[in-house]
């Protein structure tokens, strides 16, 4: 068994669970108060906040600890709007953060103020002149993840920092997905972490605010955190994140080394072993641990129940394996193949030969569930309409109507349309991804009775 | 060693301790994925929230995990408030809610909404025709809390959700001090409790919300916990928590009585051991483990100070043991002394050689504090005007200017007057509470040059 989702939660790092233990028993008491058990608490809180504000590059002052990653962006991003609220209420994000950040631009957008969404190129980053672009008179705040979260991209931070700096404009960074590898490059002005990516506890985040940024915390005041986080401290869990990342860090550069060549691996032998896979994210430019590829006519909800019986436990994009039943906004964003998506986070200490047996199990599972399909496929219902080829998807799901699209391109001549009309909303990102992977062109979408018509020319 | 602040934060229970390690094993993983180890998280987080769910006496839908009791609550009126903004935007508290709720009807005012506090009387309990009387057309929301925190009142909780009920207003009880002794009586609508005051780890609390009460969760969307709790489910801790409150439900009939019993001990003995003591809180509806008491001509932190060198852990709403300067706001509600104030608060399996030994130590210390504090008391700057005595206490800090009242009282016949001039915030509750306790009129306060006088007539 071979957990590869280290993404979404890292299991927790020995160290981690040692320092928890020792601070059940020390740090349990209030650290407000002045008699014995809440001073011990105290001692190892700021031991705690210290330890983390060395391993971010802050001063332990601008470092608060939240309950969860999530709402040290929240909080974030509402006290860096409100602190400049003078300035103006424009937000600039970047098209492929985590929901955290783009929920908190929602939630601005529903209370009048406006976001600004910076798009990325096809492996999933930003170009720092788009932020530049982006900047407005009244821009308030920009945000900008240190590396993304799906496809592992590392973002061009420092740059746009400087782009940032030089407006006047504070950039907050999610750290998130790299801040257990090292510190943050550049000239930031708030930054927020998760323990549980590291290697610490689940209901820890990190919220560093740099002296002299503006900021003002909403909600009901408390005096806890710096007003940043109300509520009881989450002692002993603290304890335990600020001990992890310390403990990551120590192993980072040659562990990184290590992961990176298992993920290059991936990268590279995938696409031999499985026809039809488009690996997605930068081949350079991206974490350690992280690869990403998506497959063409395979169901990414069979691909991972699949996996799972195989021993890995992996995650996915694709729009099945979600509750909205729409792909992540990370591969529409890239504009690349959403269908059969999956993503491989190596923890740190992935064992070799869990690679490589999932590299010896990868094709045999993508096939099964390409035969799977293939008989739904075979149904497809196909009717020729003056000089186009019209395949009728409508009620069918990912990855159907790219199965059914992919078995009659050779049915009409070079030159010749094919329609495809479905109604699942994965169409709309995988059509356009099939026909860039087969060399075909992909004419544009139009309205149906039902559904949208997606117009494919075969070229090839 | 003896720990008695168990209303702040109670040590870990045995049974938390031993779920959270279990857990931190079975439970790291995100439960809203879909292989063995989310799977076995969602396994773990379902069955918590049944136990939970069974604690409170409720559905397990209604029931979310939020990162701590404050969370809760400002979750819990935010949402409650935003659900029911046709109706309009009055909201009632008690005089004596825990900060967080007090806090959160500030920030509602800030926002323009309106607030109502309903007084308590002298035992800290509110009346529930208060609260009928409070009602208006347009209030959206009622708080109570079950039982107070500092000084351990039991509120009549089942009959202000009756009147509430009758005019059809939701209440929310804040049930953080009295959920481990038991489920909270009566057609509340919203329910509020904190895992680290029953004997759970920190980083967990509850937010009930009953079916049909109207609930709209502020803030950035998140899926997690019914969209009540964004960020990363604690798990770990969530499992804790669960484990615990049954563990000490199951031993809460007879600690309860036990604790009621220790209590009582202190209750009685303590104003028979030491002079001019007042024991504040409901002297029969109380919770099972705290007692309060003040004591005059003592300074809190000193007292508290001297406590913890023999061993003792309490708290105190005493003015100089606060960050802000003023005495506790529940203590002022009730309009009783405020100075040398201790609360003890016992955990559950306290230990009743503890608490004799307390009451062996009590006595010397409050003596030796008292003591310390004579000699500044002796430099009171004492002048005659006409027929009333002035006391200077300006710059002085409670509890020297009940001191220098009481030192000076003797000197003027019944009838005549003292002016105790003071710029010390916690002698506005003192000085009447003085003149309560040694049967002394308590004239009222005029301005002054500097500060305020509070004049006092000798009766006896």
């Amino acid at each position: 068994m071979a957990y590869f989702d280290a993404a979404s939660a890292a299991p927790l790092h020995p160290i981690a669970r040692q320092a928890l233990l020792a601070a059940l028993d020390e740090g349990w008491a209030d650290p407000a108060r002045l008699y014995r058990e809440g001073r011990r608490a105290r001692v190892l809180l700021d031991a705690a906040r210290e330890a983390a504000a060395e391993a971010v590059g802050c001063r332990p002052d601008e470092l608060a600890f939240t309950p969860s990653g999530t709402r040290a962006v929240h909080t974030g991003i509402a006290g860096a709007l409100a602190g400049r609220r003078r300035v103006g209420r424009h937000l600039i994000v970047s098209a492929v953060e985590h929901s955290s950040v783009l929920h908190s631009a929602e939630a601005h957008e529903a209370a009048g103020g406006s976001v600004g969404r910076v798009a990325v190129d096809r492996s999933g980053a930003v170009d720092p002149s788009a932020y530049a672009g982006a900047l407005r008179e009244d821009t308030a705040l920009a945000c900008l993840q240190s590396a993304n979260h799906e496809v592992g991209t590392e973002q061009p931070v420092a740059e746009v920092a400087e782009v940032c700096r030089a407006a006047g404009v504070p950039l907050l960074v999610d750290a998130a997905q790299s801040l257990g590898w090292g510190p943050v490059d550049g000239d930031w002005s708030l930054l927020t972490a998760s323990a549980h990516k590291w290697g610490g506890p689940s209901g820890v985040g990190l919220l560093v605010v740099r002296k002299g940024v503006r900021f003002s915390a909403q909600g009901p005041v408390d005096e806890r955190e710096s007003g940043r986080a109300p509520g009881f401290e989450n002692l002993p869990a603290i304890v335990a994140a600020a001990a992890s990342l310390r403990a990551v860090r120590a192993e980072a550069a040659a562990e990184a080394a290590r992961l990176r060549e298992l993920t290059e691996r991936i990268r590279a032998r995938v696409p031999r072993l499985v026809p039809d896979v488009e690996v997605v994210g930068h081949p350079v430019r991206r974490l350690p641990g992280v690869v990403t590829f998506s497959c063409l006519y395979v169901d990414g909800e069979a691909l991972l129940h699949e996996l799972d019986r195989e021993g890995f436990s992996v995650s996915s994009g694709s729009s099945c394996t979600s509750s909205t039943l729409t792909p992540s906004h990370v591969l529409r964003a890239m504009g690349v193949l959403s269908e059969g998506n999956v993503r491989v986070s190596l923890p740190m200490g992935a064992a070799e030969e869990d690679v490589e047996r999932f590299l010896e199990v990868l094709p045999g599972v993508v096939a099964a569930v390409r035969d799977k399909l293939g008989a739904p496929a075979a149904a497809a219902a196909v009717a020729r309409e003056e000089d186009v080829l019209v395949v009728d998807s409508l009620g069918k799901r990912c990855p159907i109507p790219v199965i059914e699209l992919a078995k009659v391109i050779g049915d009409v001549p070079v030159g010749g349309l094919v329609r495809v009309l479905s109604d699942d909303e994965a169409a709309r990102l995988d059509i356009p991804a099939w026909c860039e992977m087969r060399n075909q062109e992909y004419v544009g979408e139009e309205p149906a009775d039902r559904g949208t018509a997606y117009v494919v020319r075969r070229v090839a």
